[in-house]
């Protein structure tokens, strides 16, 4: 790392870019970024140039000298790595589009990161992703990496427990999103806050919360719970939960907690969505176009402001975050996906969790935090049952493995509609699971 | 236990009773009975008469010297027993009856020992066990308590937890249930099979299924997947499994797994029985009825024929093979609710489990036989969550406890339903829960 | 298995072979043996002549129709076994002789199975029961391996760990010495005495112990910890404790437990031993001596009295025991070494444990029988890291590994004697540590 | 804290006291101390007035407004403390000297922290430091617990299992001076060093080492390791060890390894001292007896630079960082001993342990490191079997604890040399030991 920092963006061309080209330009004082390669596969090729570009103007703008590639050859891209961030969507937003449309036909959830959605994500993409440690393991054994790609849990499983490629981070705005609303609900500069954090991606706890180091969990849980707050607690996505819920529970939700302890008005929701063809892939399909135009604006030289509403809120912080404070061996505590080792004693030593971690030089350590509650053990293990079937399945590519990981969701009514689901949708992303057809077709 | 055994069990004007005698009848020789006394409450009066009157008819009948006691003081009985059996039902069938029709008016699955309904059985119930267990500990503290009342799992659990008496085992006929099955299927006697189960009551696997010893867990599942052998496996309850999900979870289910793996099916027929006035306990209600028809027939001197109807089969055999065994400390293999210790590595050791156990004269002590499937641990989990949250609801008679018990069972859509029906079962239900009624009222 | 059972005895010329035999014979009735191959190696060859043709007259004076097999070829022997014992001793007694000696010398305790002595036999064993194995999985894939060989824990951690072969039982002697002991405190059959034993190899505390099936733990102990009961305890091998020890420990001891709460003094008498020439090897030398040159009268047809000297008392019972249960799928409860699979939590899951077992025809299977004392578990896990360390080093002959496995053993004083200690075994037993010295050569 | 921070040192008249002192005022920037109480007892009373007034002069000299208590009335100090450090030494340097002397007068290691010195210190210490603790949760509930007394892990242990107190963290200057060492091997600043520590008081190990955030654990074993190197190792207190050992055991020891690794040479080197009458309470003496002729010179206003030889480097350091991180909420890492909670996962999740942690404005966080060696592994259970039998005799005054604490300590040569040390001790320790001698006498 002697002359500066070599990262690699893969699924460069995706309209995320800007967003961490932001964050590069704004860390290079503590992060001195050398070169950033951008990849993309042949189909995304005119995204990467479009979005390459504008990231090109960027640093130009800010008169930095960070030398910017866009490659489709990712082997070139790797080469001598320090850090390679994954963004990547395997099948575009079709896929996802699928994998949301299909359920809700069946009036099951459809959703990118949980039940059949989630699991079909993890088949396409987990295959994906080791070939790309394969790579990384061959080329840049010591650069990490750090996948932003969901369902995160199920990717970091699988990396874990599939490759030999220790140094991954699984990346992801909820915990940080949550500081950010109890900021709010509190009326404080966000930075006052932090959460002690332990589960899993997507299905993560704030065990404690604090403000200035003092923890005021109690005084959060009660405002939560108070239906005079609402009109606080309404700008917290996730949060409206009946009164004496949270305080049986003693501990904080992310939103995804809806999509369980709310199942019915989520799918409710959903299948709302579904009817006026407003899901999500779609208003997001909407929301890329634009801003793939403003992207192409050639007078364009920062990240629009426009690019906010796609979802990603805190990601270039927590990515850049994450990154410097592994380059610099900061200490200090950030909510990552890493090995369990011990931290969650009822999850497997050797399996992915969501914890608070110390972000060392050497990678994340969890931090003991204290029990998960009797009440929400139950679920976590759940959803690791779920994601380590997944994970198998997407490996082996096996049906019944897919079909048993289906049936155990919490989301799937049934084995029955687990094999309808299962049949229509494997169907429908043949493209992207060799693993599933080339036996059947050998 | 110099001169015979002194048995109580409470409950005793239960329909099941005959059942029981019959069993201490056949098993004479090798336990030997003096008194049994058959305790019941002021409500129970009548039937208590009936069931006494027809116990002691049988006992003449086989030319036994067993004194039966009918008796309402349920402190008499206990004195100096040697075995006491709980076989109770808070407010009685019609307390059933709101269990399972609350829960279905709202669309939720409504039943005994699942969902809404187990959690009402259990806040009901646990209290009157711990006053008896309290009763045991000063009357017959070297009394074995088996438990028969449901919900076997959260019963045993809030006796582990919540009192001294650490000699509670709680039995179920599901997993002897299983074992017919299997030997059905396989079309050879119930004694030259056996079945390594490990999991929760009403939440049982079998680890292992051996015919003289050999596994033949591989060919077992291959029958039960057959299609083709739809006609065999639609005289196993709980088996219609799509073809795959069984290999894939390389372990036996128990028909209550039905309610998790088909929630939409078993719901719907729920509902269909709810339209139709055929919910379980109106059916019982009615066999009942018919039952003590029978009972009160003076010439009748043995266990009508009517009762397997009822649906406790093999309870006789399962209670009177563990009393004998405890008794004469067999070290014979059963499977029963018993304090984890261990064996199930991811549950606290605390905490009640349903395992195969040597039974001994000191107890039942688990034996290690494998790992549960991952597929199967995160709902084993999470129904111990549910356990262990609904016994401290129960015995603390906290609304809020009671309102995330309901949130987190995976058969509830949503903490808004689970307010809705919980503040209905509770009014419904309130004679049996002084707990939660009388802070309120003070 | 259909024609009777083929048996084979590897390091067949031992000593030990009558009472083997005397335990077939006695048991046929329940176990059909059919074939009995008795295999050794070159150097051991006239006394596998003279103790198998011993054997081939005790059968034929039975009037079975066993066949017995003498022979130097392993593979042709392990062909479709059934079952194979071990019970051989790499280096013979002179190997033994120094296993004593060296460490005695530099007046450190020299012991077959514990300290140096014990190390420098696992040293010498694995690698050969790890060639054993090999051949069986290759030859008879189904055969249940039956290790008498010492250090019984250390070679079966190293065969759970270090091959594919699960089938294996390690059995020792110790757990129904203590049963005997018990019983003739008691001054009862040893039939009506169990224990539930827990612990390691050589290393196994007796939590309870029962009478008839009712504990009499707190009776033995009261009677073991009376100094006016010492007629009686003297009698009971290593249990003279101080008065108050046993009490506060709250388990029984086995005879090992000597070398460690009361180093000293068993290190004096081995030290006398040493100077004159009276060490355990020399003793077992003479007998044997003696022991062959009877096996050699062709009149004699029984197992010789004089046998029982030799230190192998209820070998052939706990032996034959485990065979049958084995082979009957019996059911019954037996102390034997195998994979722990979370019997004693603070053992790794993988580990080989010394623990009450329910013998069935697909292997033992653990009885939670509740915690370790906790003044228990820090030497069980010391003896553990001991052997997991010696495992490792006798697999991958790592001198700094031995070195290692030396210098935390409680038994060995410093580092700095380890080393003194190893240096000079590895020179003295060289011809029998190809790992240690193949790289070294070449 | 609005004005400022209450510290109470109980102990206050040891020598110690001038380096806390110093410490306090080089961080009073970040620390605003607004009263100190140093406390003692009766016994103390001149101390504390010699150690009180030179305190008084160097918070004079400083310039500081800090006010300093000098009291006997412990209860009138706690009132609304902040933190409580507690530096006591129960029966003063006669009762060490009787610590030492003692043991080896048999042969056995006296020492002030391990073996029979290690008990007696802990079995006086113990409940002196629960009823401090008593005092603290009545008259100062908020504040953290300071623990420097010897032996910190036991005393930390019986905190956390026998008072509700749960606010204790237990601090030692071994693992700060292990950071130095390191330093000083690789001839670097100290604060580019930093150690993953995991174990037990006065057995923790370095599980990997840092020279800015890049492990350099192989380079330091290597260094340690070679014999040319020895200049640079004999620096290094128990470091000696024999080539190989380190490597294979692939983690980094502390001084006090030596009593286990290196038994006889430390014992050796013991009774040499324990002869020629200069064991550590004797040189310790010397050297008090000096410093308070120092500190009684009215013109000292500065710690005196002879306080270093006293053997408490660094503790002023660590005490102070400490308490700022935990008054700041700095997070930052330090190795403390507190609660476990599945840090380490074959300890007890609510032992004691001493491991990195993050310090926070609520306490000290382990860190999870990964995994103890295998080989180290034993050891560490076993000091904690002592350290809980050893617990429990001192809050129970059990004699028959007390011999097992002693019999199954590894530098304890035979249960009959434990008694007849035991009982000498408890014979010269009885004025510091109401427990075990009340209920004899009543």
């Amino acid at each position: 790392m002697s002359k500066g920092i070599k990262i690699v963006t893969i699924g460069g061309g995706s309209s995320y870019t800007p967003e961490l080209v932001e964050g590069f330009i704004k860390h290079y004082h503590e992060l001195p970024l050398r070169e950033l390669w951008l990849v993309d596969i042949e189909e995304g090729k005119e995204k990467l140039e479009i979005v390459g570009n504008l990231a090109k103007r960027m640093i130009a703008k800010a008169g930095l000298d960070i030398e910017v590639h866009l490659t489709l050859d990712r082997r070139e891209a790797l080469k001598d790595a320090d850090f390679v961030t994954t963004q990547l969507r395997v099948g575009l937003l079709d896929a996802r589009a699928k994998d949301e449309r299909i359920p809700l036909k069946h009036g099951v959830l459809g959703q990118e990161t949980n039940g059949p959605g989630g699991l079909f994500k993890g088949l396409r993409t987990i295959p994906v992703i080791l070939d790309i440690v394969n790579d990384i393991e061959e080329l840049c054994p010591n650069a990490w990496l750090i996948n932003f790609t969901n369902p995160a849990g199920m990717v970091t499983e699988a990396v874990l427990r599939y490759s030999n490629h220790k140094k991954i981070v699984g990346l992801c705005n909820v915990p940080i999103g949550m500081e950010m609303g109890i900021a709010k609900l509190l009326d404080v500069d966000h930075s006052r806050i932090s959460i002690d954090f332990a589960g899993l991606n997507h299905m993560v706890y704030g065990l404690d919360v604090y403000l200035d180091g003092v923890s005021v969990k109690e005084k959060v849980i009660e405002k939560l719970s108070d239906p005079e707050n609402s009109s606080f607690v309404k700008n917290i996505e996730g949060q409206e939960w009946e009164p004496g819920f949270l305080k049986a529970l003693n501990a904080l939700t992310c939103p995804y907690h809806l999509y369980y302890y709310k199942k019915e008005q989520t799918l409710q929701k959903e299948l709302k969505n579904f009817e006026e063809g407003t899901t999500r892939a779609e208003v997001v399909k909407k929301l890329e176009t634009e801003l793939f135009e403003l992207y192409k604006d050639e007078n364009l030289a920062v990240k629009p402001p426009q690019l906010e509403e796609r979802g990603g809120a805190y990601y270039s912080d927590a990515a850049v975050r994450l990154i410097s404070s592994i380059y610099n061996d900061k200490r200090d505590i950030q909510p990552v996906n890493t090995i369990n080792n011990g931290a969650i004693p009822f999850i497997p030593a050797e399996s992915a969790v969501e914890v608070s971690c110390v972000i060392t030089k050497e990678g994340p350590r969890p931090v003991v935090n204290g029990e998960i509650p009797v009440a929400a053990q139950g679920l976590v293990s759940q959803i690791k049952s779920f994601e380590r079937v997944a994970a198998e399945a997407a490996v082996t590519g096996s049906y019944d493995k897919a079909l048993l990981a289906l049936t155990i969701n919490p989301l799937v009514p049934s084995d029955k509609m687990a094999k309808v689901i299962l049949d229509e949708m494997l169907e429908a992303h043949k493209d992207y699971l060799p693993k599933f057809f080339t036996r059947v077709e050998a």
